[in-house]
C-alpha cells in the first residue's frame, strides 16, 4: 500500500520512516510507496529495502498551502499519519502561524480527501494529538471523558482538530484515529528551549558525559514515553480496526508516570552515580509554573485495552534512549 | 454602549432584540446604538423607545461572507451576541454550507475582532452554542467537565467555536463567554421539520385547538428552558465579569428536565383534559432513535452558581408561552 508521512523530517516523522522503511509493511500489508512531506527535506533511510528502492519520494513543501494538501492526496495514499504541525512554543508566540499550519493545514488535508472521491476513497488517517488539550485543572488521572479546555493555542488547535478528524470519520470520508501523546523523552540531539526540555535533558545529557539543568523540583511528576514507543503507537493505529475504536477516535496514549527524582534514580541504575552528579538543580519559578499548568497523569484504560503499549518503567525508557540513539552502549 | 446581534432574526434573536430595545440598557450600561444583522431582513421592534430612534440599524447580509464581519467590527461595537448559525438539520444535510457559516463565519467574527486593535478593543461576545456539542454515550446528568464528542456536524462546528472563543479570550483579544443551550420551548409559530419539534407541538397545537402528533415514548425525558429563558441567560451572560467567569467559559445552562409525559400532565394543569385530548400518539422510530442519541440531563452546578435561572417547572414554561406569545391568554 501507498503511505503518506507529513512531518516527516521531525523527530517522531525520522523515526516512524526510518521503522516503516525497516519493516517494509504495516497494518498487515506491504508497502509498495512511501511518501515523505515536510518543511525542511525529509530524510530517506540509509537502510532502505530493496522492495522499496524508486518508490519513496521525499517532498520539500508548506504544509499550510492549499495546494499542497491536493497534491498529496491526488495519487490517494491508502494510510496517512499526519504528524506535520507547529510546536507549542511558536504556535504560542505566532498565533497567525500556528493557526495556518495546525488548523488550517489539517483541515486543507481533510477536504482534500473528502474531495478525493468520498466513500470511493477513504483512507486510514493516523492524526498525532497531544495531552496539550487539557488544561488545568486537574483530575488526579484524566480519561478520556474529561473535556478539552486547552490553555494553550496549539492545544486549542490539535483539540480543533480531533473534532474535526471525528466529524469527517462519522461521515465516512476517512477512517481516522487521534494519538494523544504523552511526553516524549528522550529526545535525541541537542538540547532545545522548550520549557519541559529538561525532562529529556537531565537524562541526554549526564550520558554524554554532560551537566544539566534541573529546573523543577524532584517531586515533579509527569507522564513520558519513548520516541519508540510513540511510533508504536502510530503503528498500532494504523492497524486498528474501525469496529474496534467506536465512534470515540481520539485516544489518551499510556506512558511511564513518575517524578523527576524517580527519573534520576532510574538514570543512577542505568549510568551510575557519575552521571547522577551531572545534574544541577537550577530551580526556575518560569518553568515551574509552566510545567505546572501541564497534565500530569492519565487514565488510559481504553488504549490499554485497545492494546496500545509503552514503557514499563522509566529504566527502560533509558535503555530504549541508549540502544535506538546512542548504538546500543553508553559513551564513556 | 453598542450592541451588535448576530442571528437577528431567528427566533431568540428576535425575542432578544426586543428585550434589548424595550429595556434600553444591558450589562448595566444604557444602549446607544444597536445593530442587527441576518440573512433575512430582521425586524425592528414596534416598541422602540425614543432614545434609540435613530440607532437601530437592521442589515441583511450573508454572515459567511469573509467582508461581513469586518463591517460589522468596523464600528467596535462593545457588546456582541452571536447567535448567526446554520441549524442542525441542515448543517448535516449541507456540509459545506453547515462549516461556511458555523465554522469560518464565526472564526472571521474573531479575527475582525482581533485584526481590529488587540487590546486597545476588547469587546465582550457572547456566543450561543448547544448541547449539541456532547455525544452519547452519557453519564446520568452531564457536567461541564465531560468531553465533548459531538455526533453531528452542526455540533462539531460549535465545539469548534467554543474552543477558538476560549482561545481568543486567553490571548486577551475579547472578552467571551459560550451559552450553551438546552432544548428551548415553547418555539411560538408554526410548525417545522426539526426532529424535536414536537417538544414544542404537543404543547403549542394544543393551546390552539389544534391536533399534535407525539412520536416518542411518554417516559422520553428531555431538558427544556422558556425562549423567555434563553434571552434571560444571554442578557445575563453580558454581565458577567472576566474573574466571576475564570477561564472555562463554555456553560451549560439550567433548565427543567422532565418526562414527556410530565409535560403533558403539566399542559393539562394549565389548560385542561380538553387540550391533552389533542395530543394523537403516533410512534415513529426514526424520530425516537434520534432523540434517544441526544443529552437528555445536565449537572448546571457552575451555570446556577454564576446566577443563571431557567423556569422552576414545566407549568411555568407553558405559562411563559402563553403571556409572551399568546397575549397573556388561552384562545377559546
Amino acid at each position: 500500500m501507498h503511505v503518506l508521512v507529513t512531518g516527516a523530517a521531525g523527530m517522531v516523522g525520522r523515526k516512524l520512516t526510518e521503522r516503516l522503511a525497516r519493516e517494509g509493511q504495516v497494518a498487515g500489508r506491504s508497502i509498495s510507496r512511501l511518501t515523505l512531506t515536510d518543511v525542511v527535506p525529509p530524510s530517506l533511510s540509509p537502510a532502505l529495502p530493496p522492495e522499496l528502492a524508486g518508490r519513496v519520494e521525499a517532498r520539500t513543501e508548506d504544509f499550510a498551502d492549499p495546494a499542497t494538501a491536493a497534491a498529496l492526496i491526488a495519487p490517494r495514499p491508502d494510510l496517512i499519519f499526519h504528524l506535520a504541525a507547529i510546536i507549542s512554543g511558536e504556535a504560542e508566540r505566532d498565533f497567525d502561524k500556528g493557526y495556518r499550519v495546525n488548523l488550517d493545514g489539517t483541515r486543507a488535508l481533510l477536504e482534500a480527501i473528502r474531495h478525493e472521491g468520498g466513500r470511493a476513497y477513504v483512507p486510514k488517517l493516523v492524526f498525532t494529538t497531544s495531552s496539550g488539550v487539557f488544561g488545568a485543572p486537574y483530575p488526579t488521572a484524566i480519561p478520556d471523558e474529561f473535556h478539552v479546555t486547552p490553555l494553550t493555542s496549539y492545544g486549542t488547535q490539535k483539540a480543533i482538530g480531533e473534532l474535526l478528524l471525528a466529524d469527517y470519520a462519522r461521515r465516512g470520508f476517512l477512517d481516522g484515529v487521534g494519538i494523544r501523546f504523552p511526553s516524549i523523552v528522550v529526545r535525541p540531539g541537542k538540547p532545545n528551549a522548550s520549557a519541559g526540555g529538561f525532562f529529556s535533558g537531565i537524562i541526554r545529557e549526564p550520558l554524554q558525559g554532560v551537566e544539566a539543568l534541573l529546573p523543577v523540583a524532584d517531586d515533579t511528576l509527569f507522564t513520558h514515553a519513548s520516541p519508540r514507543s510513540a511510533v508504536g503507537f502510530l503503528i498500532h493505529a494504523a492497524g486498528l480496526t474501525r469496529e474496534a475504536l467506536g465512534p470515540r477516535i481520539n485516544l489518551s496514549m499510556p506512558g511511564v508516570c513518575v517524578t523527576v527524582g524517580e527519573q534520576i534514580e532510574a538514570l543512577r541504575r542505568v549510568a551510575g552515580d557519575k552521571a547522577v552528579k551531572l545534574i544541577r538543580r537550577a530551580p526556575d519559578k518560569t518553568v515551574t509554573d509552566i510545567v505546572a499548568g501541564w497534565p500530569a497523569r492519565f487514565d488510559t484504560a481504553r488504549a490499554t485495552a485497545l492494546g496500545f503499549r509503552a514503557e514499563r518503567d522509566f529504566d527502560e525508557i533509558i535503555r530504549v534512549h541508549i540502544e535506538d540513539d546512542l548504538g546500543g552502549r553508553l559513551p564513556n
